[in-house]
């Protein structure tokens, strides 16, 4: 039995709170189980230099924890002076993952800025983060359609993103809070798409491994996980979620044809 | 008649939800108007170096804003690897402002760490931070009173914080929001005391001056905001309250004595 | 008794060299007491960023202390590799002061950089900086006059800044030593025109407070010495002063029509 | 066909030079293709601090190229007075990869610092280090083992990395040199140890997605491509690659008891 | 004797190894005694700001060590965030000492980025650097005299640089290795032309001080050295070699009309 | 004829100023010519960590400009966050030059903190620094003995620097100002002790060379010089000038018995 009563294939209770902040174009509050991140997405007219002049957008995220997310409190890194390589890791995955299911030609030379900052930690940070990020990239975007800055919607699929883990004695067991993290053997998170495809995959066995049979199963809870959390973006977002389904469908017509 | 409607002399709205986050000591989401702060009190059990050895303790602040906390976003403190000037200065208004109403002997050789993090800006982040920082230092005061990390009440008065700007049209102005004080020809901080004595007076007038008539004006402002706000920490606080007030009692005996 | 026999409302020496330095437009050393600091005004012909293209200027400034200004040596912050709060919060407060009594639509698009180099620390480092950063500007000035770079006398009135602070045994009083600094109560540092409006009024009681009374005896306090501060930078500055007081008057005569 | 002729499942061509440079206690240059990597694994007679005291070792690894590994020269990170975050990725990844296949109870108190550095790039960089990296160390261990520094040999596994990539036109290939890497619609890393199973896997659709099938496939080129390079490994460790298969046979015993 | 019995005068064993990487446009792999260096040079289409505009060229060197280049593990200083003192002193050395025998306005606009980076470290770094980064120096002008980016022969003499050290018991040698540097009471690096004149002298007496007598017995080894040390270059160069020649001989009679 | 009328071998009239700051242990205004220096040494009771516990001291100098020492405004380098490498190599041969002439033994576990800060510039800033720097560590060294903090008087010669330069119309001439130095083709700096040794020999000619013949005449012109700066250094200390001859008749005698 898991230290919280879940089973193992079972999710933590999900809450996504739209439109959480003032300025943003868009922005949630997303809480997974005790895991709680503000999640926004910015427009800037502008993009990085190796793309000037192409017609096309980029997507860049940054992401970080409120000194007390944790259980002990952490040094700023603006006060450390520079951003961990765990801090720069995810940044970078939350930015590849959403890059995954958007046409970038169609936001223009704009630049959509994803800030995930942790207010609560309590596992699956960076999963929470690109679960929450997909709600508030698609917010801004329902907004940029909305007032003439993008013609077309760029959407074209649902994402989000889960852990798996194995415990030593649980064995595999799907979204881990932070004290089963630190037990587990293994760390998988799983970035998929509504169509069912892997977009990123990073397992890591630390001081261990894991066998093919072990990662099958991993990734059929991964799967299953993911569907249900789509559920909840869709839920979120009501009949923006419309907008994603109709691009998903048209996307498909055109790549069968 | 100000932009809000609100009178020359008339707070925003203000809302204090205590117990805001799961870890930290003592937590706090303020929110004066559309200013919103998440204040933390966290208890570290050593001091800085130059404290060491003394049986006292040192309570240290630091403030940040989310990246989309305004109207513009700005760029991470983190990602420039560098804390600005004005973010300095803050957070050293911040712990100055607590540390003159607490007796440090009282806690031991620990410091508290306060963080206020503005995730939605719109005027007086730095004075609804001061404001905040009180509930959650005494949030966490009481909580180790509680548990025996200390042994006798250390916050002897009531500590609150307001901005008063002079705007060209309207003169004196109490609690600016955003649009206010980008107009107002004086703009003035003013932190006080339960009892009504002046701990921090910054008063500034960006390419113009104020007289002393101005001034006088402008302290009868503060006062009454100061008044009020108190009487929402009170509220907030609860029965902790009822502690400042025996201790800042016993203070006052012990001073006439 | 002051340590140094000084009445309550006793300024320390003064001295004001000028052109002390061969390179900058304009150039002082200044002592008060044992204070004493090299302010230079450089001309730059370039404002930052925000300014561009709108044909008005800047006033910006750095604060320093060689290493070994004080008693103790200090590691540089070049050394260090930042700058700390303490300095960001002078500099921040010199640039303000300044641009306080300069119509910055008469020196075009430039940016005069003042330095203030304290080379002698024993206390009241910022308001000398102050002082005589006033008369550095100025001389900057009369060359940019003299030699066609701008057209119209800019500076319209005298600036001039002074620490009083609050003793426990004598009270209010008037340009704090390093030694009175460390024992007082309360410090206030008041930056004044000539005119007799407050530009800056920066009061703080570390770990302690003070009344509304007190208040008023220290402005009465600064007052005295903001004006005896302002002869002296007359006398330094010779038929220069005149400008300042000619432009002085005709904006007087400007906003009374 | 490939651009360079291989088959789909074919490695380029790996040499492995063993004790390449003085000073380090392990040393190789490994070639895989025109990708050169200098490995070293240094000894160190201490631990980071959250270790201290635990009789227990930490291996760390650093990774970097050389400005001119490229076709376009970059900028150095010391001069640019950071590290990447694809380096923080790298290097991370590395130092995770090699504490899976050792046991740090066996090498006492001491860090093993891996360094990776890149004298020219050509695809795999990341992997090609973590293949060469697992020589050093145990050229390394062995000479430690040999001046009695740790009384007992710790590797346990091999342990080997390969990238595979799906490319439009030619489905899954093994092991893509720069020009197929940068072609690729997803670029997975696998790390595993000689008895097949798992470490890391890391796998991205960079604007990409791909299925379980595609998964399946990229897997089983990894494998094969692992236990060519564990061979390669073997060759070049000679007689001390009878330590690792005694070790990992001993585990095995141990695993079954 | 000497600790590996060389002569005073004599060089340790010297091999240069061109072309010795696939990517720059000019590449050495350098060894004196087992002191190693890659040296390459690479072309940048552009030139630092204070050179635009002018039609000529610029040399700008970097210098580094991988961290186990030595007995003793060092700290990268990307790990470090700065480049040491030395480090810079030697990068301005090399590029100051190549710019004097390359006629800059002959290269056009263009950057010359030199990098030397020590993967093995015995003594004689900075001037191994020198001796090498001459060789990748002019292969890359070669290659850029070859694909028509530049149109003349830029360079006019041969460069080269030796240490020599005086030893308390041996007096003046040649050629340190890092155990004789250490011991020694006076160390000089000279940068000598195929011409025989001075380029940089930089002789230190680190505790210790050194006559006039003393100084001339150490220029006369040094000449020494470097002419040995311009006979490996020549062998190194092979026919481009020539082209230095002509461009010496072509300066001498212009010089001399 | 030199552009300042002086003669080929004539030195700027040279000033030094003792004790002119209040807090150092030693303190001088220097100036040569418009250069001016404040050179200043302090004692610090503890040692860098390689020289612990030896029973021995050690010499370390910092050099700064004031951002407007010079002709254009400088940036500081606290700003820019880090320090040049001019800068660095310029401290580093401060210390190393004074610690050739002091026995590090008599001043037990302690650092002399030197620190040069450039108040205004005009040529020879590193030369002028050493000159300076001597004195101030004599005058803080007579000070140690007199408060006992030292037993035995440690400086066993006088030392100072001068610079020598080769302009392409007027051949060798000593101590440049600063446009000569811009027009020279050589530019030797030359430290030296009162025993006419040399300390350090720094001589490079930017996209220049010199002959052996020009670098005996410049040398002739670095003695002659620095005889006549060791005067002055000689008038400027007085009584404590003797106990300089003393050591180094002292030191004399020992080498020669």
């Amino acid at each position: 039995m898991r230290m919280d009563e879940r089973k193992a294939d079972e999710l933590r209770p999900i809450s996504i709170e739209i439109n959480y902040l003032h300025h943003p174009e868009g922005s949630v509050l997303i809480s997974i189980g005790n895991t709680k991140v503000i999640c926004t997405a910015s427009l800037e007219d502008r993009v990085p230099p190796f793309l000037r002049g192409q017609g096309k957008g980029w997507i860049t995220a940054e992401y970080s924890m409120l000194p007390r997310a944790t259980e002990q409190r952490n040094m700023r890194e603006s006060t450390r002076g520079k951003v961990s390589g765990r801090t720069m890791e995810i940044q970078r995955l939350i930015g590849r993952a959403l890059r995954s299911i958007i046409d970038l030609d169609k936001i223009g030379e704009r630049t959509v800025w994803i800030d995930c900052d942790v207010i609560q930690a309590d596992g699956g940070t960076r999963t929470t983060s690109i679960t929450g990020a997909f709600v508030a990239l698609s917010l801004a975007m329902e907004k940029a359609l909305a007032n003439g800055a993008i013609q077309e919607w760029p959407i074209d699929d649902f994402l989000a993103a889960v852990s798996v883990g194995i415990d030593p004695k649980l064995g595999a067991i799907l979204d881990l809070c932070y004290a089963e993290d630190a037990q587990a053997e293994v760390d998988m998170n799983v970035v998929m798409t509504g169509k069912g495809e892997y977009v990123e995959l990073q397992g890591t066995g630390e001081e261990a491994t894991f066998s093919h049979n072990q990662l099958l199963t991993i990734l059929a809870l991964a799967d299953k996980g993911i569907k249900q959390l789509i559920e909840e973006q869709r839920n979120a977002l009501g009949a923006i979620a419309n907008r994603v389904d109709e691009a998903k469908q048209k996307k498909k017509e055109q790549s069968e044809a």
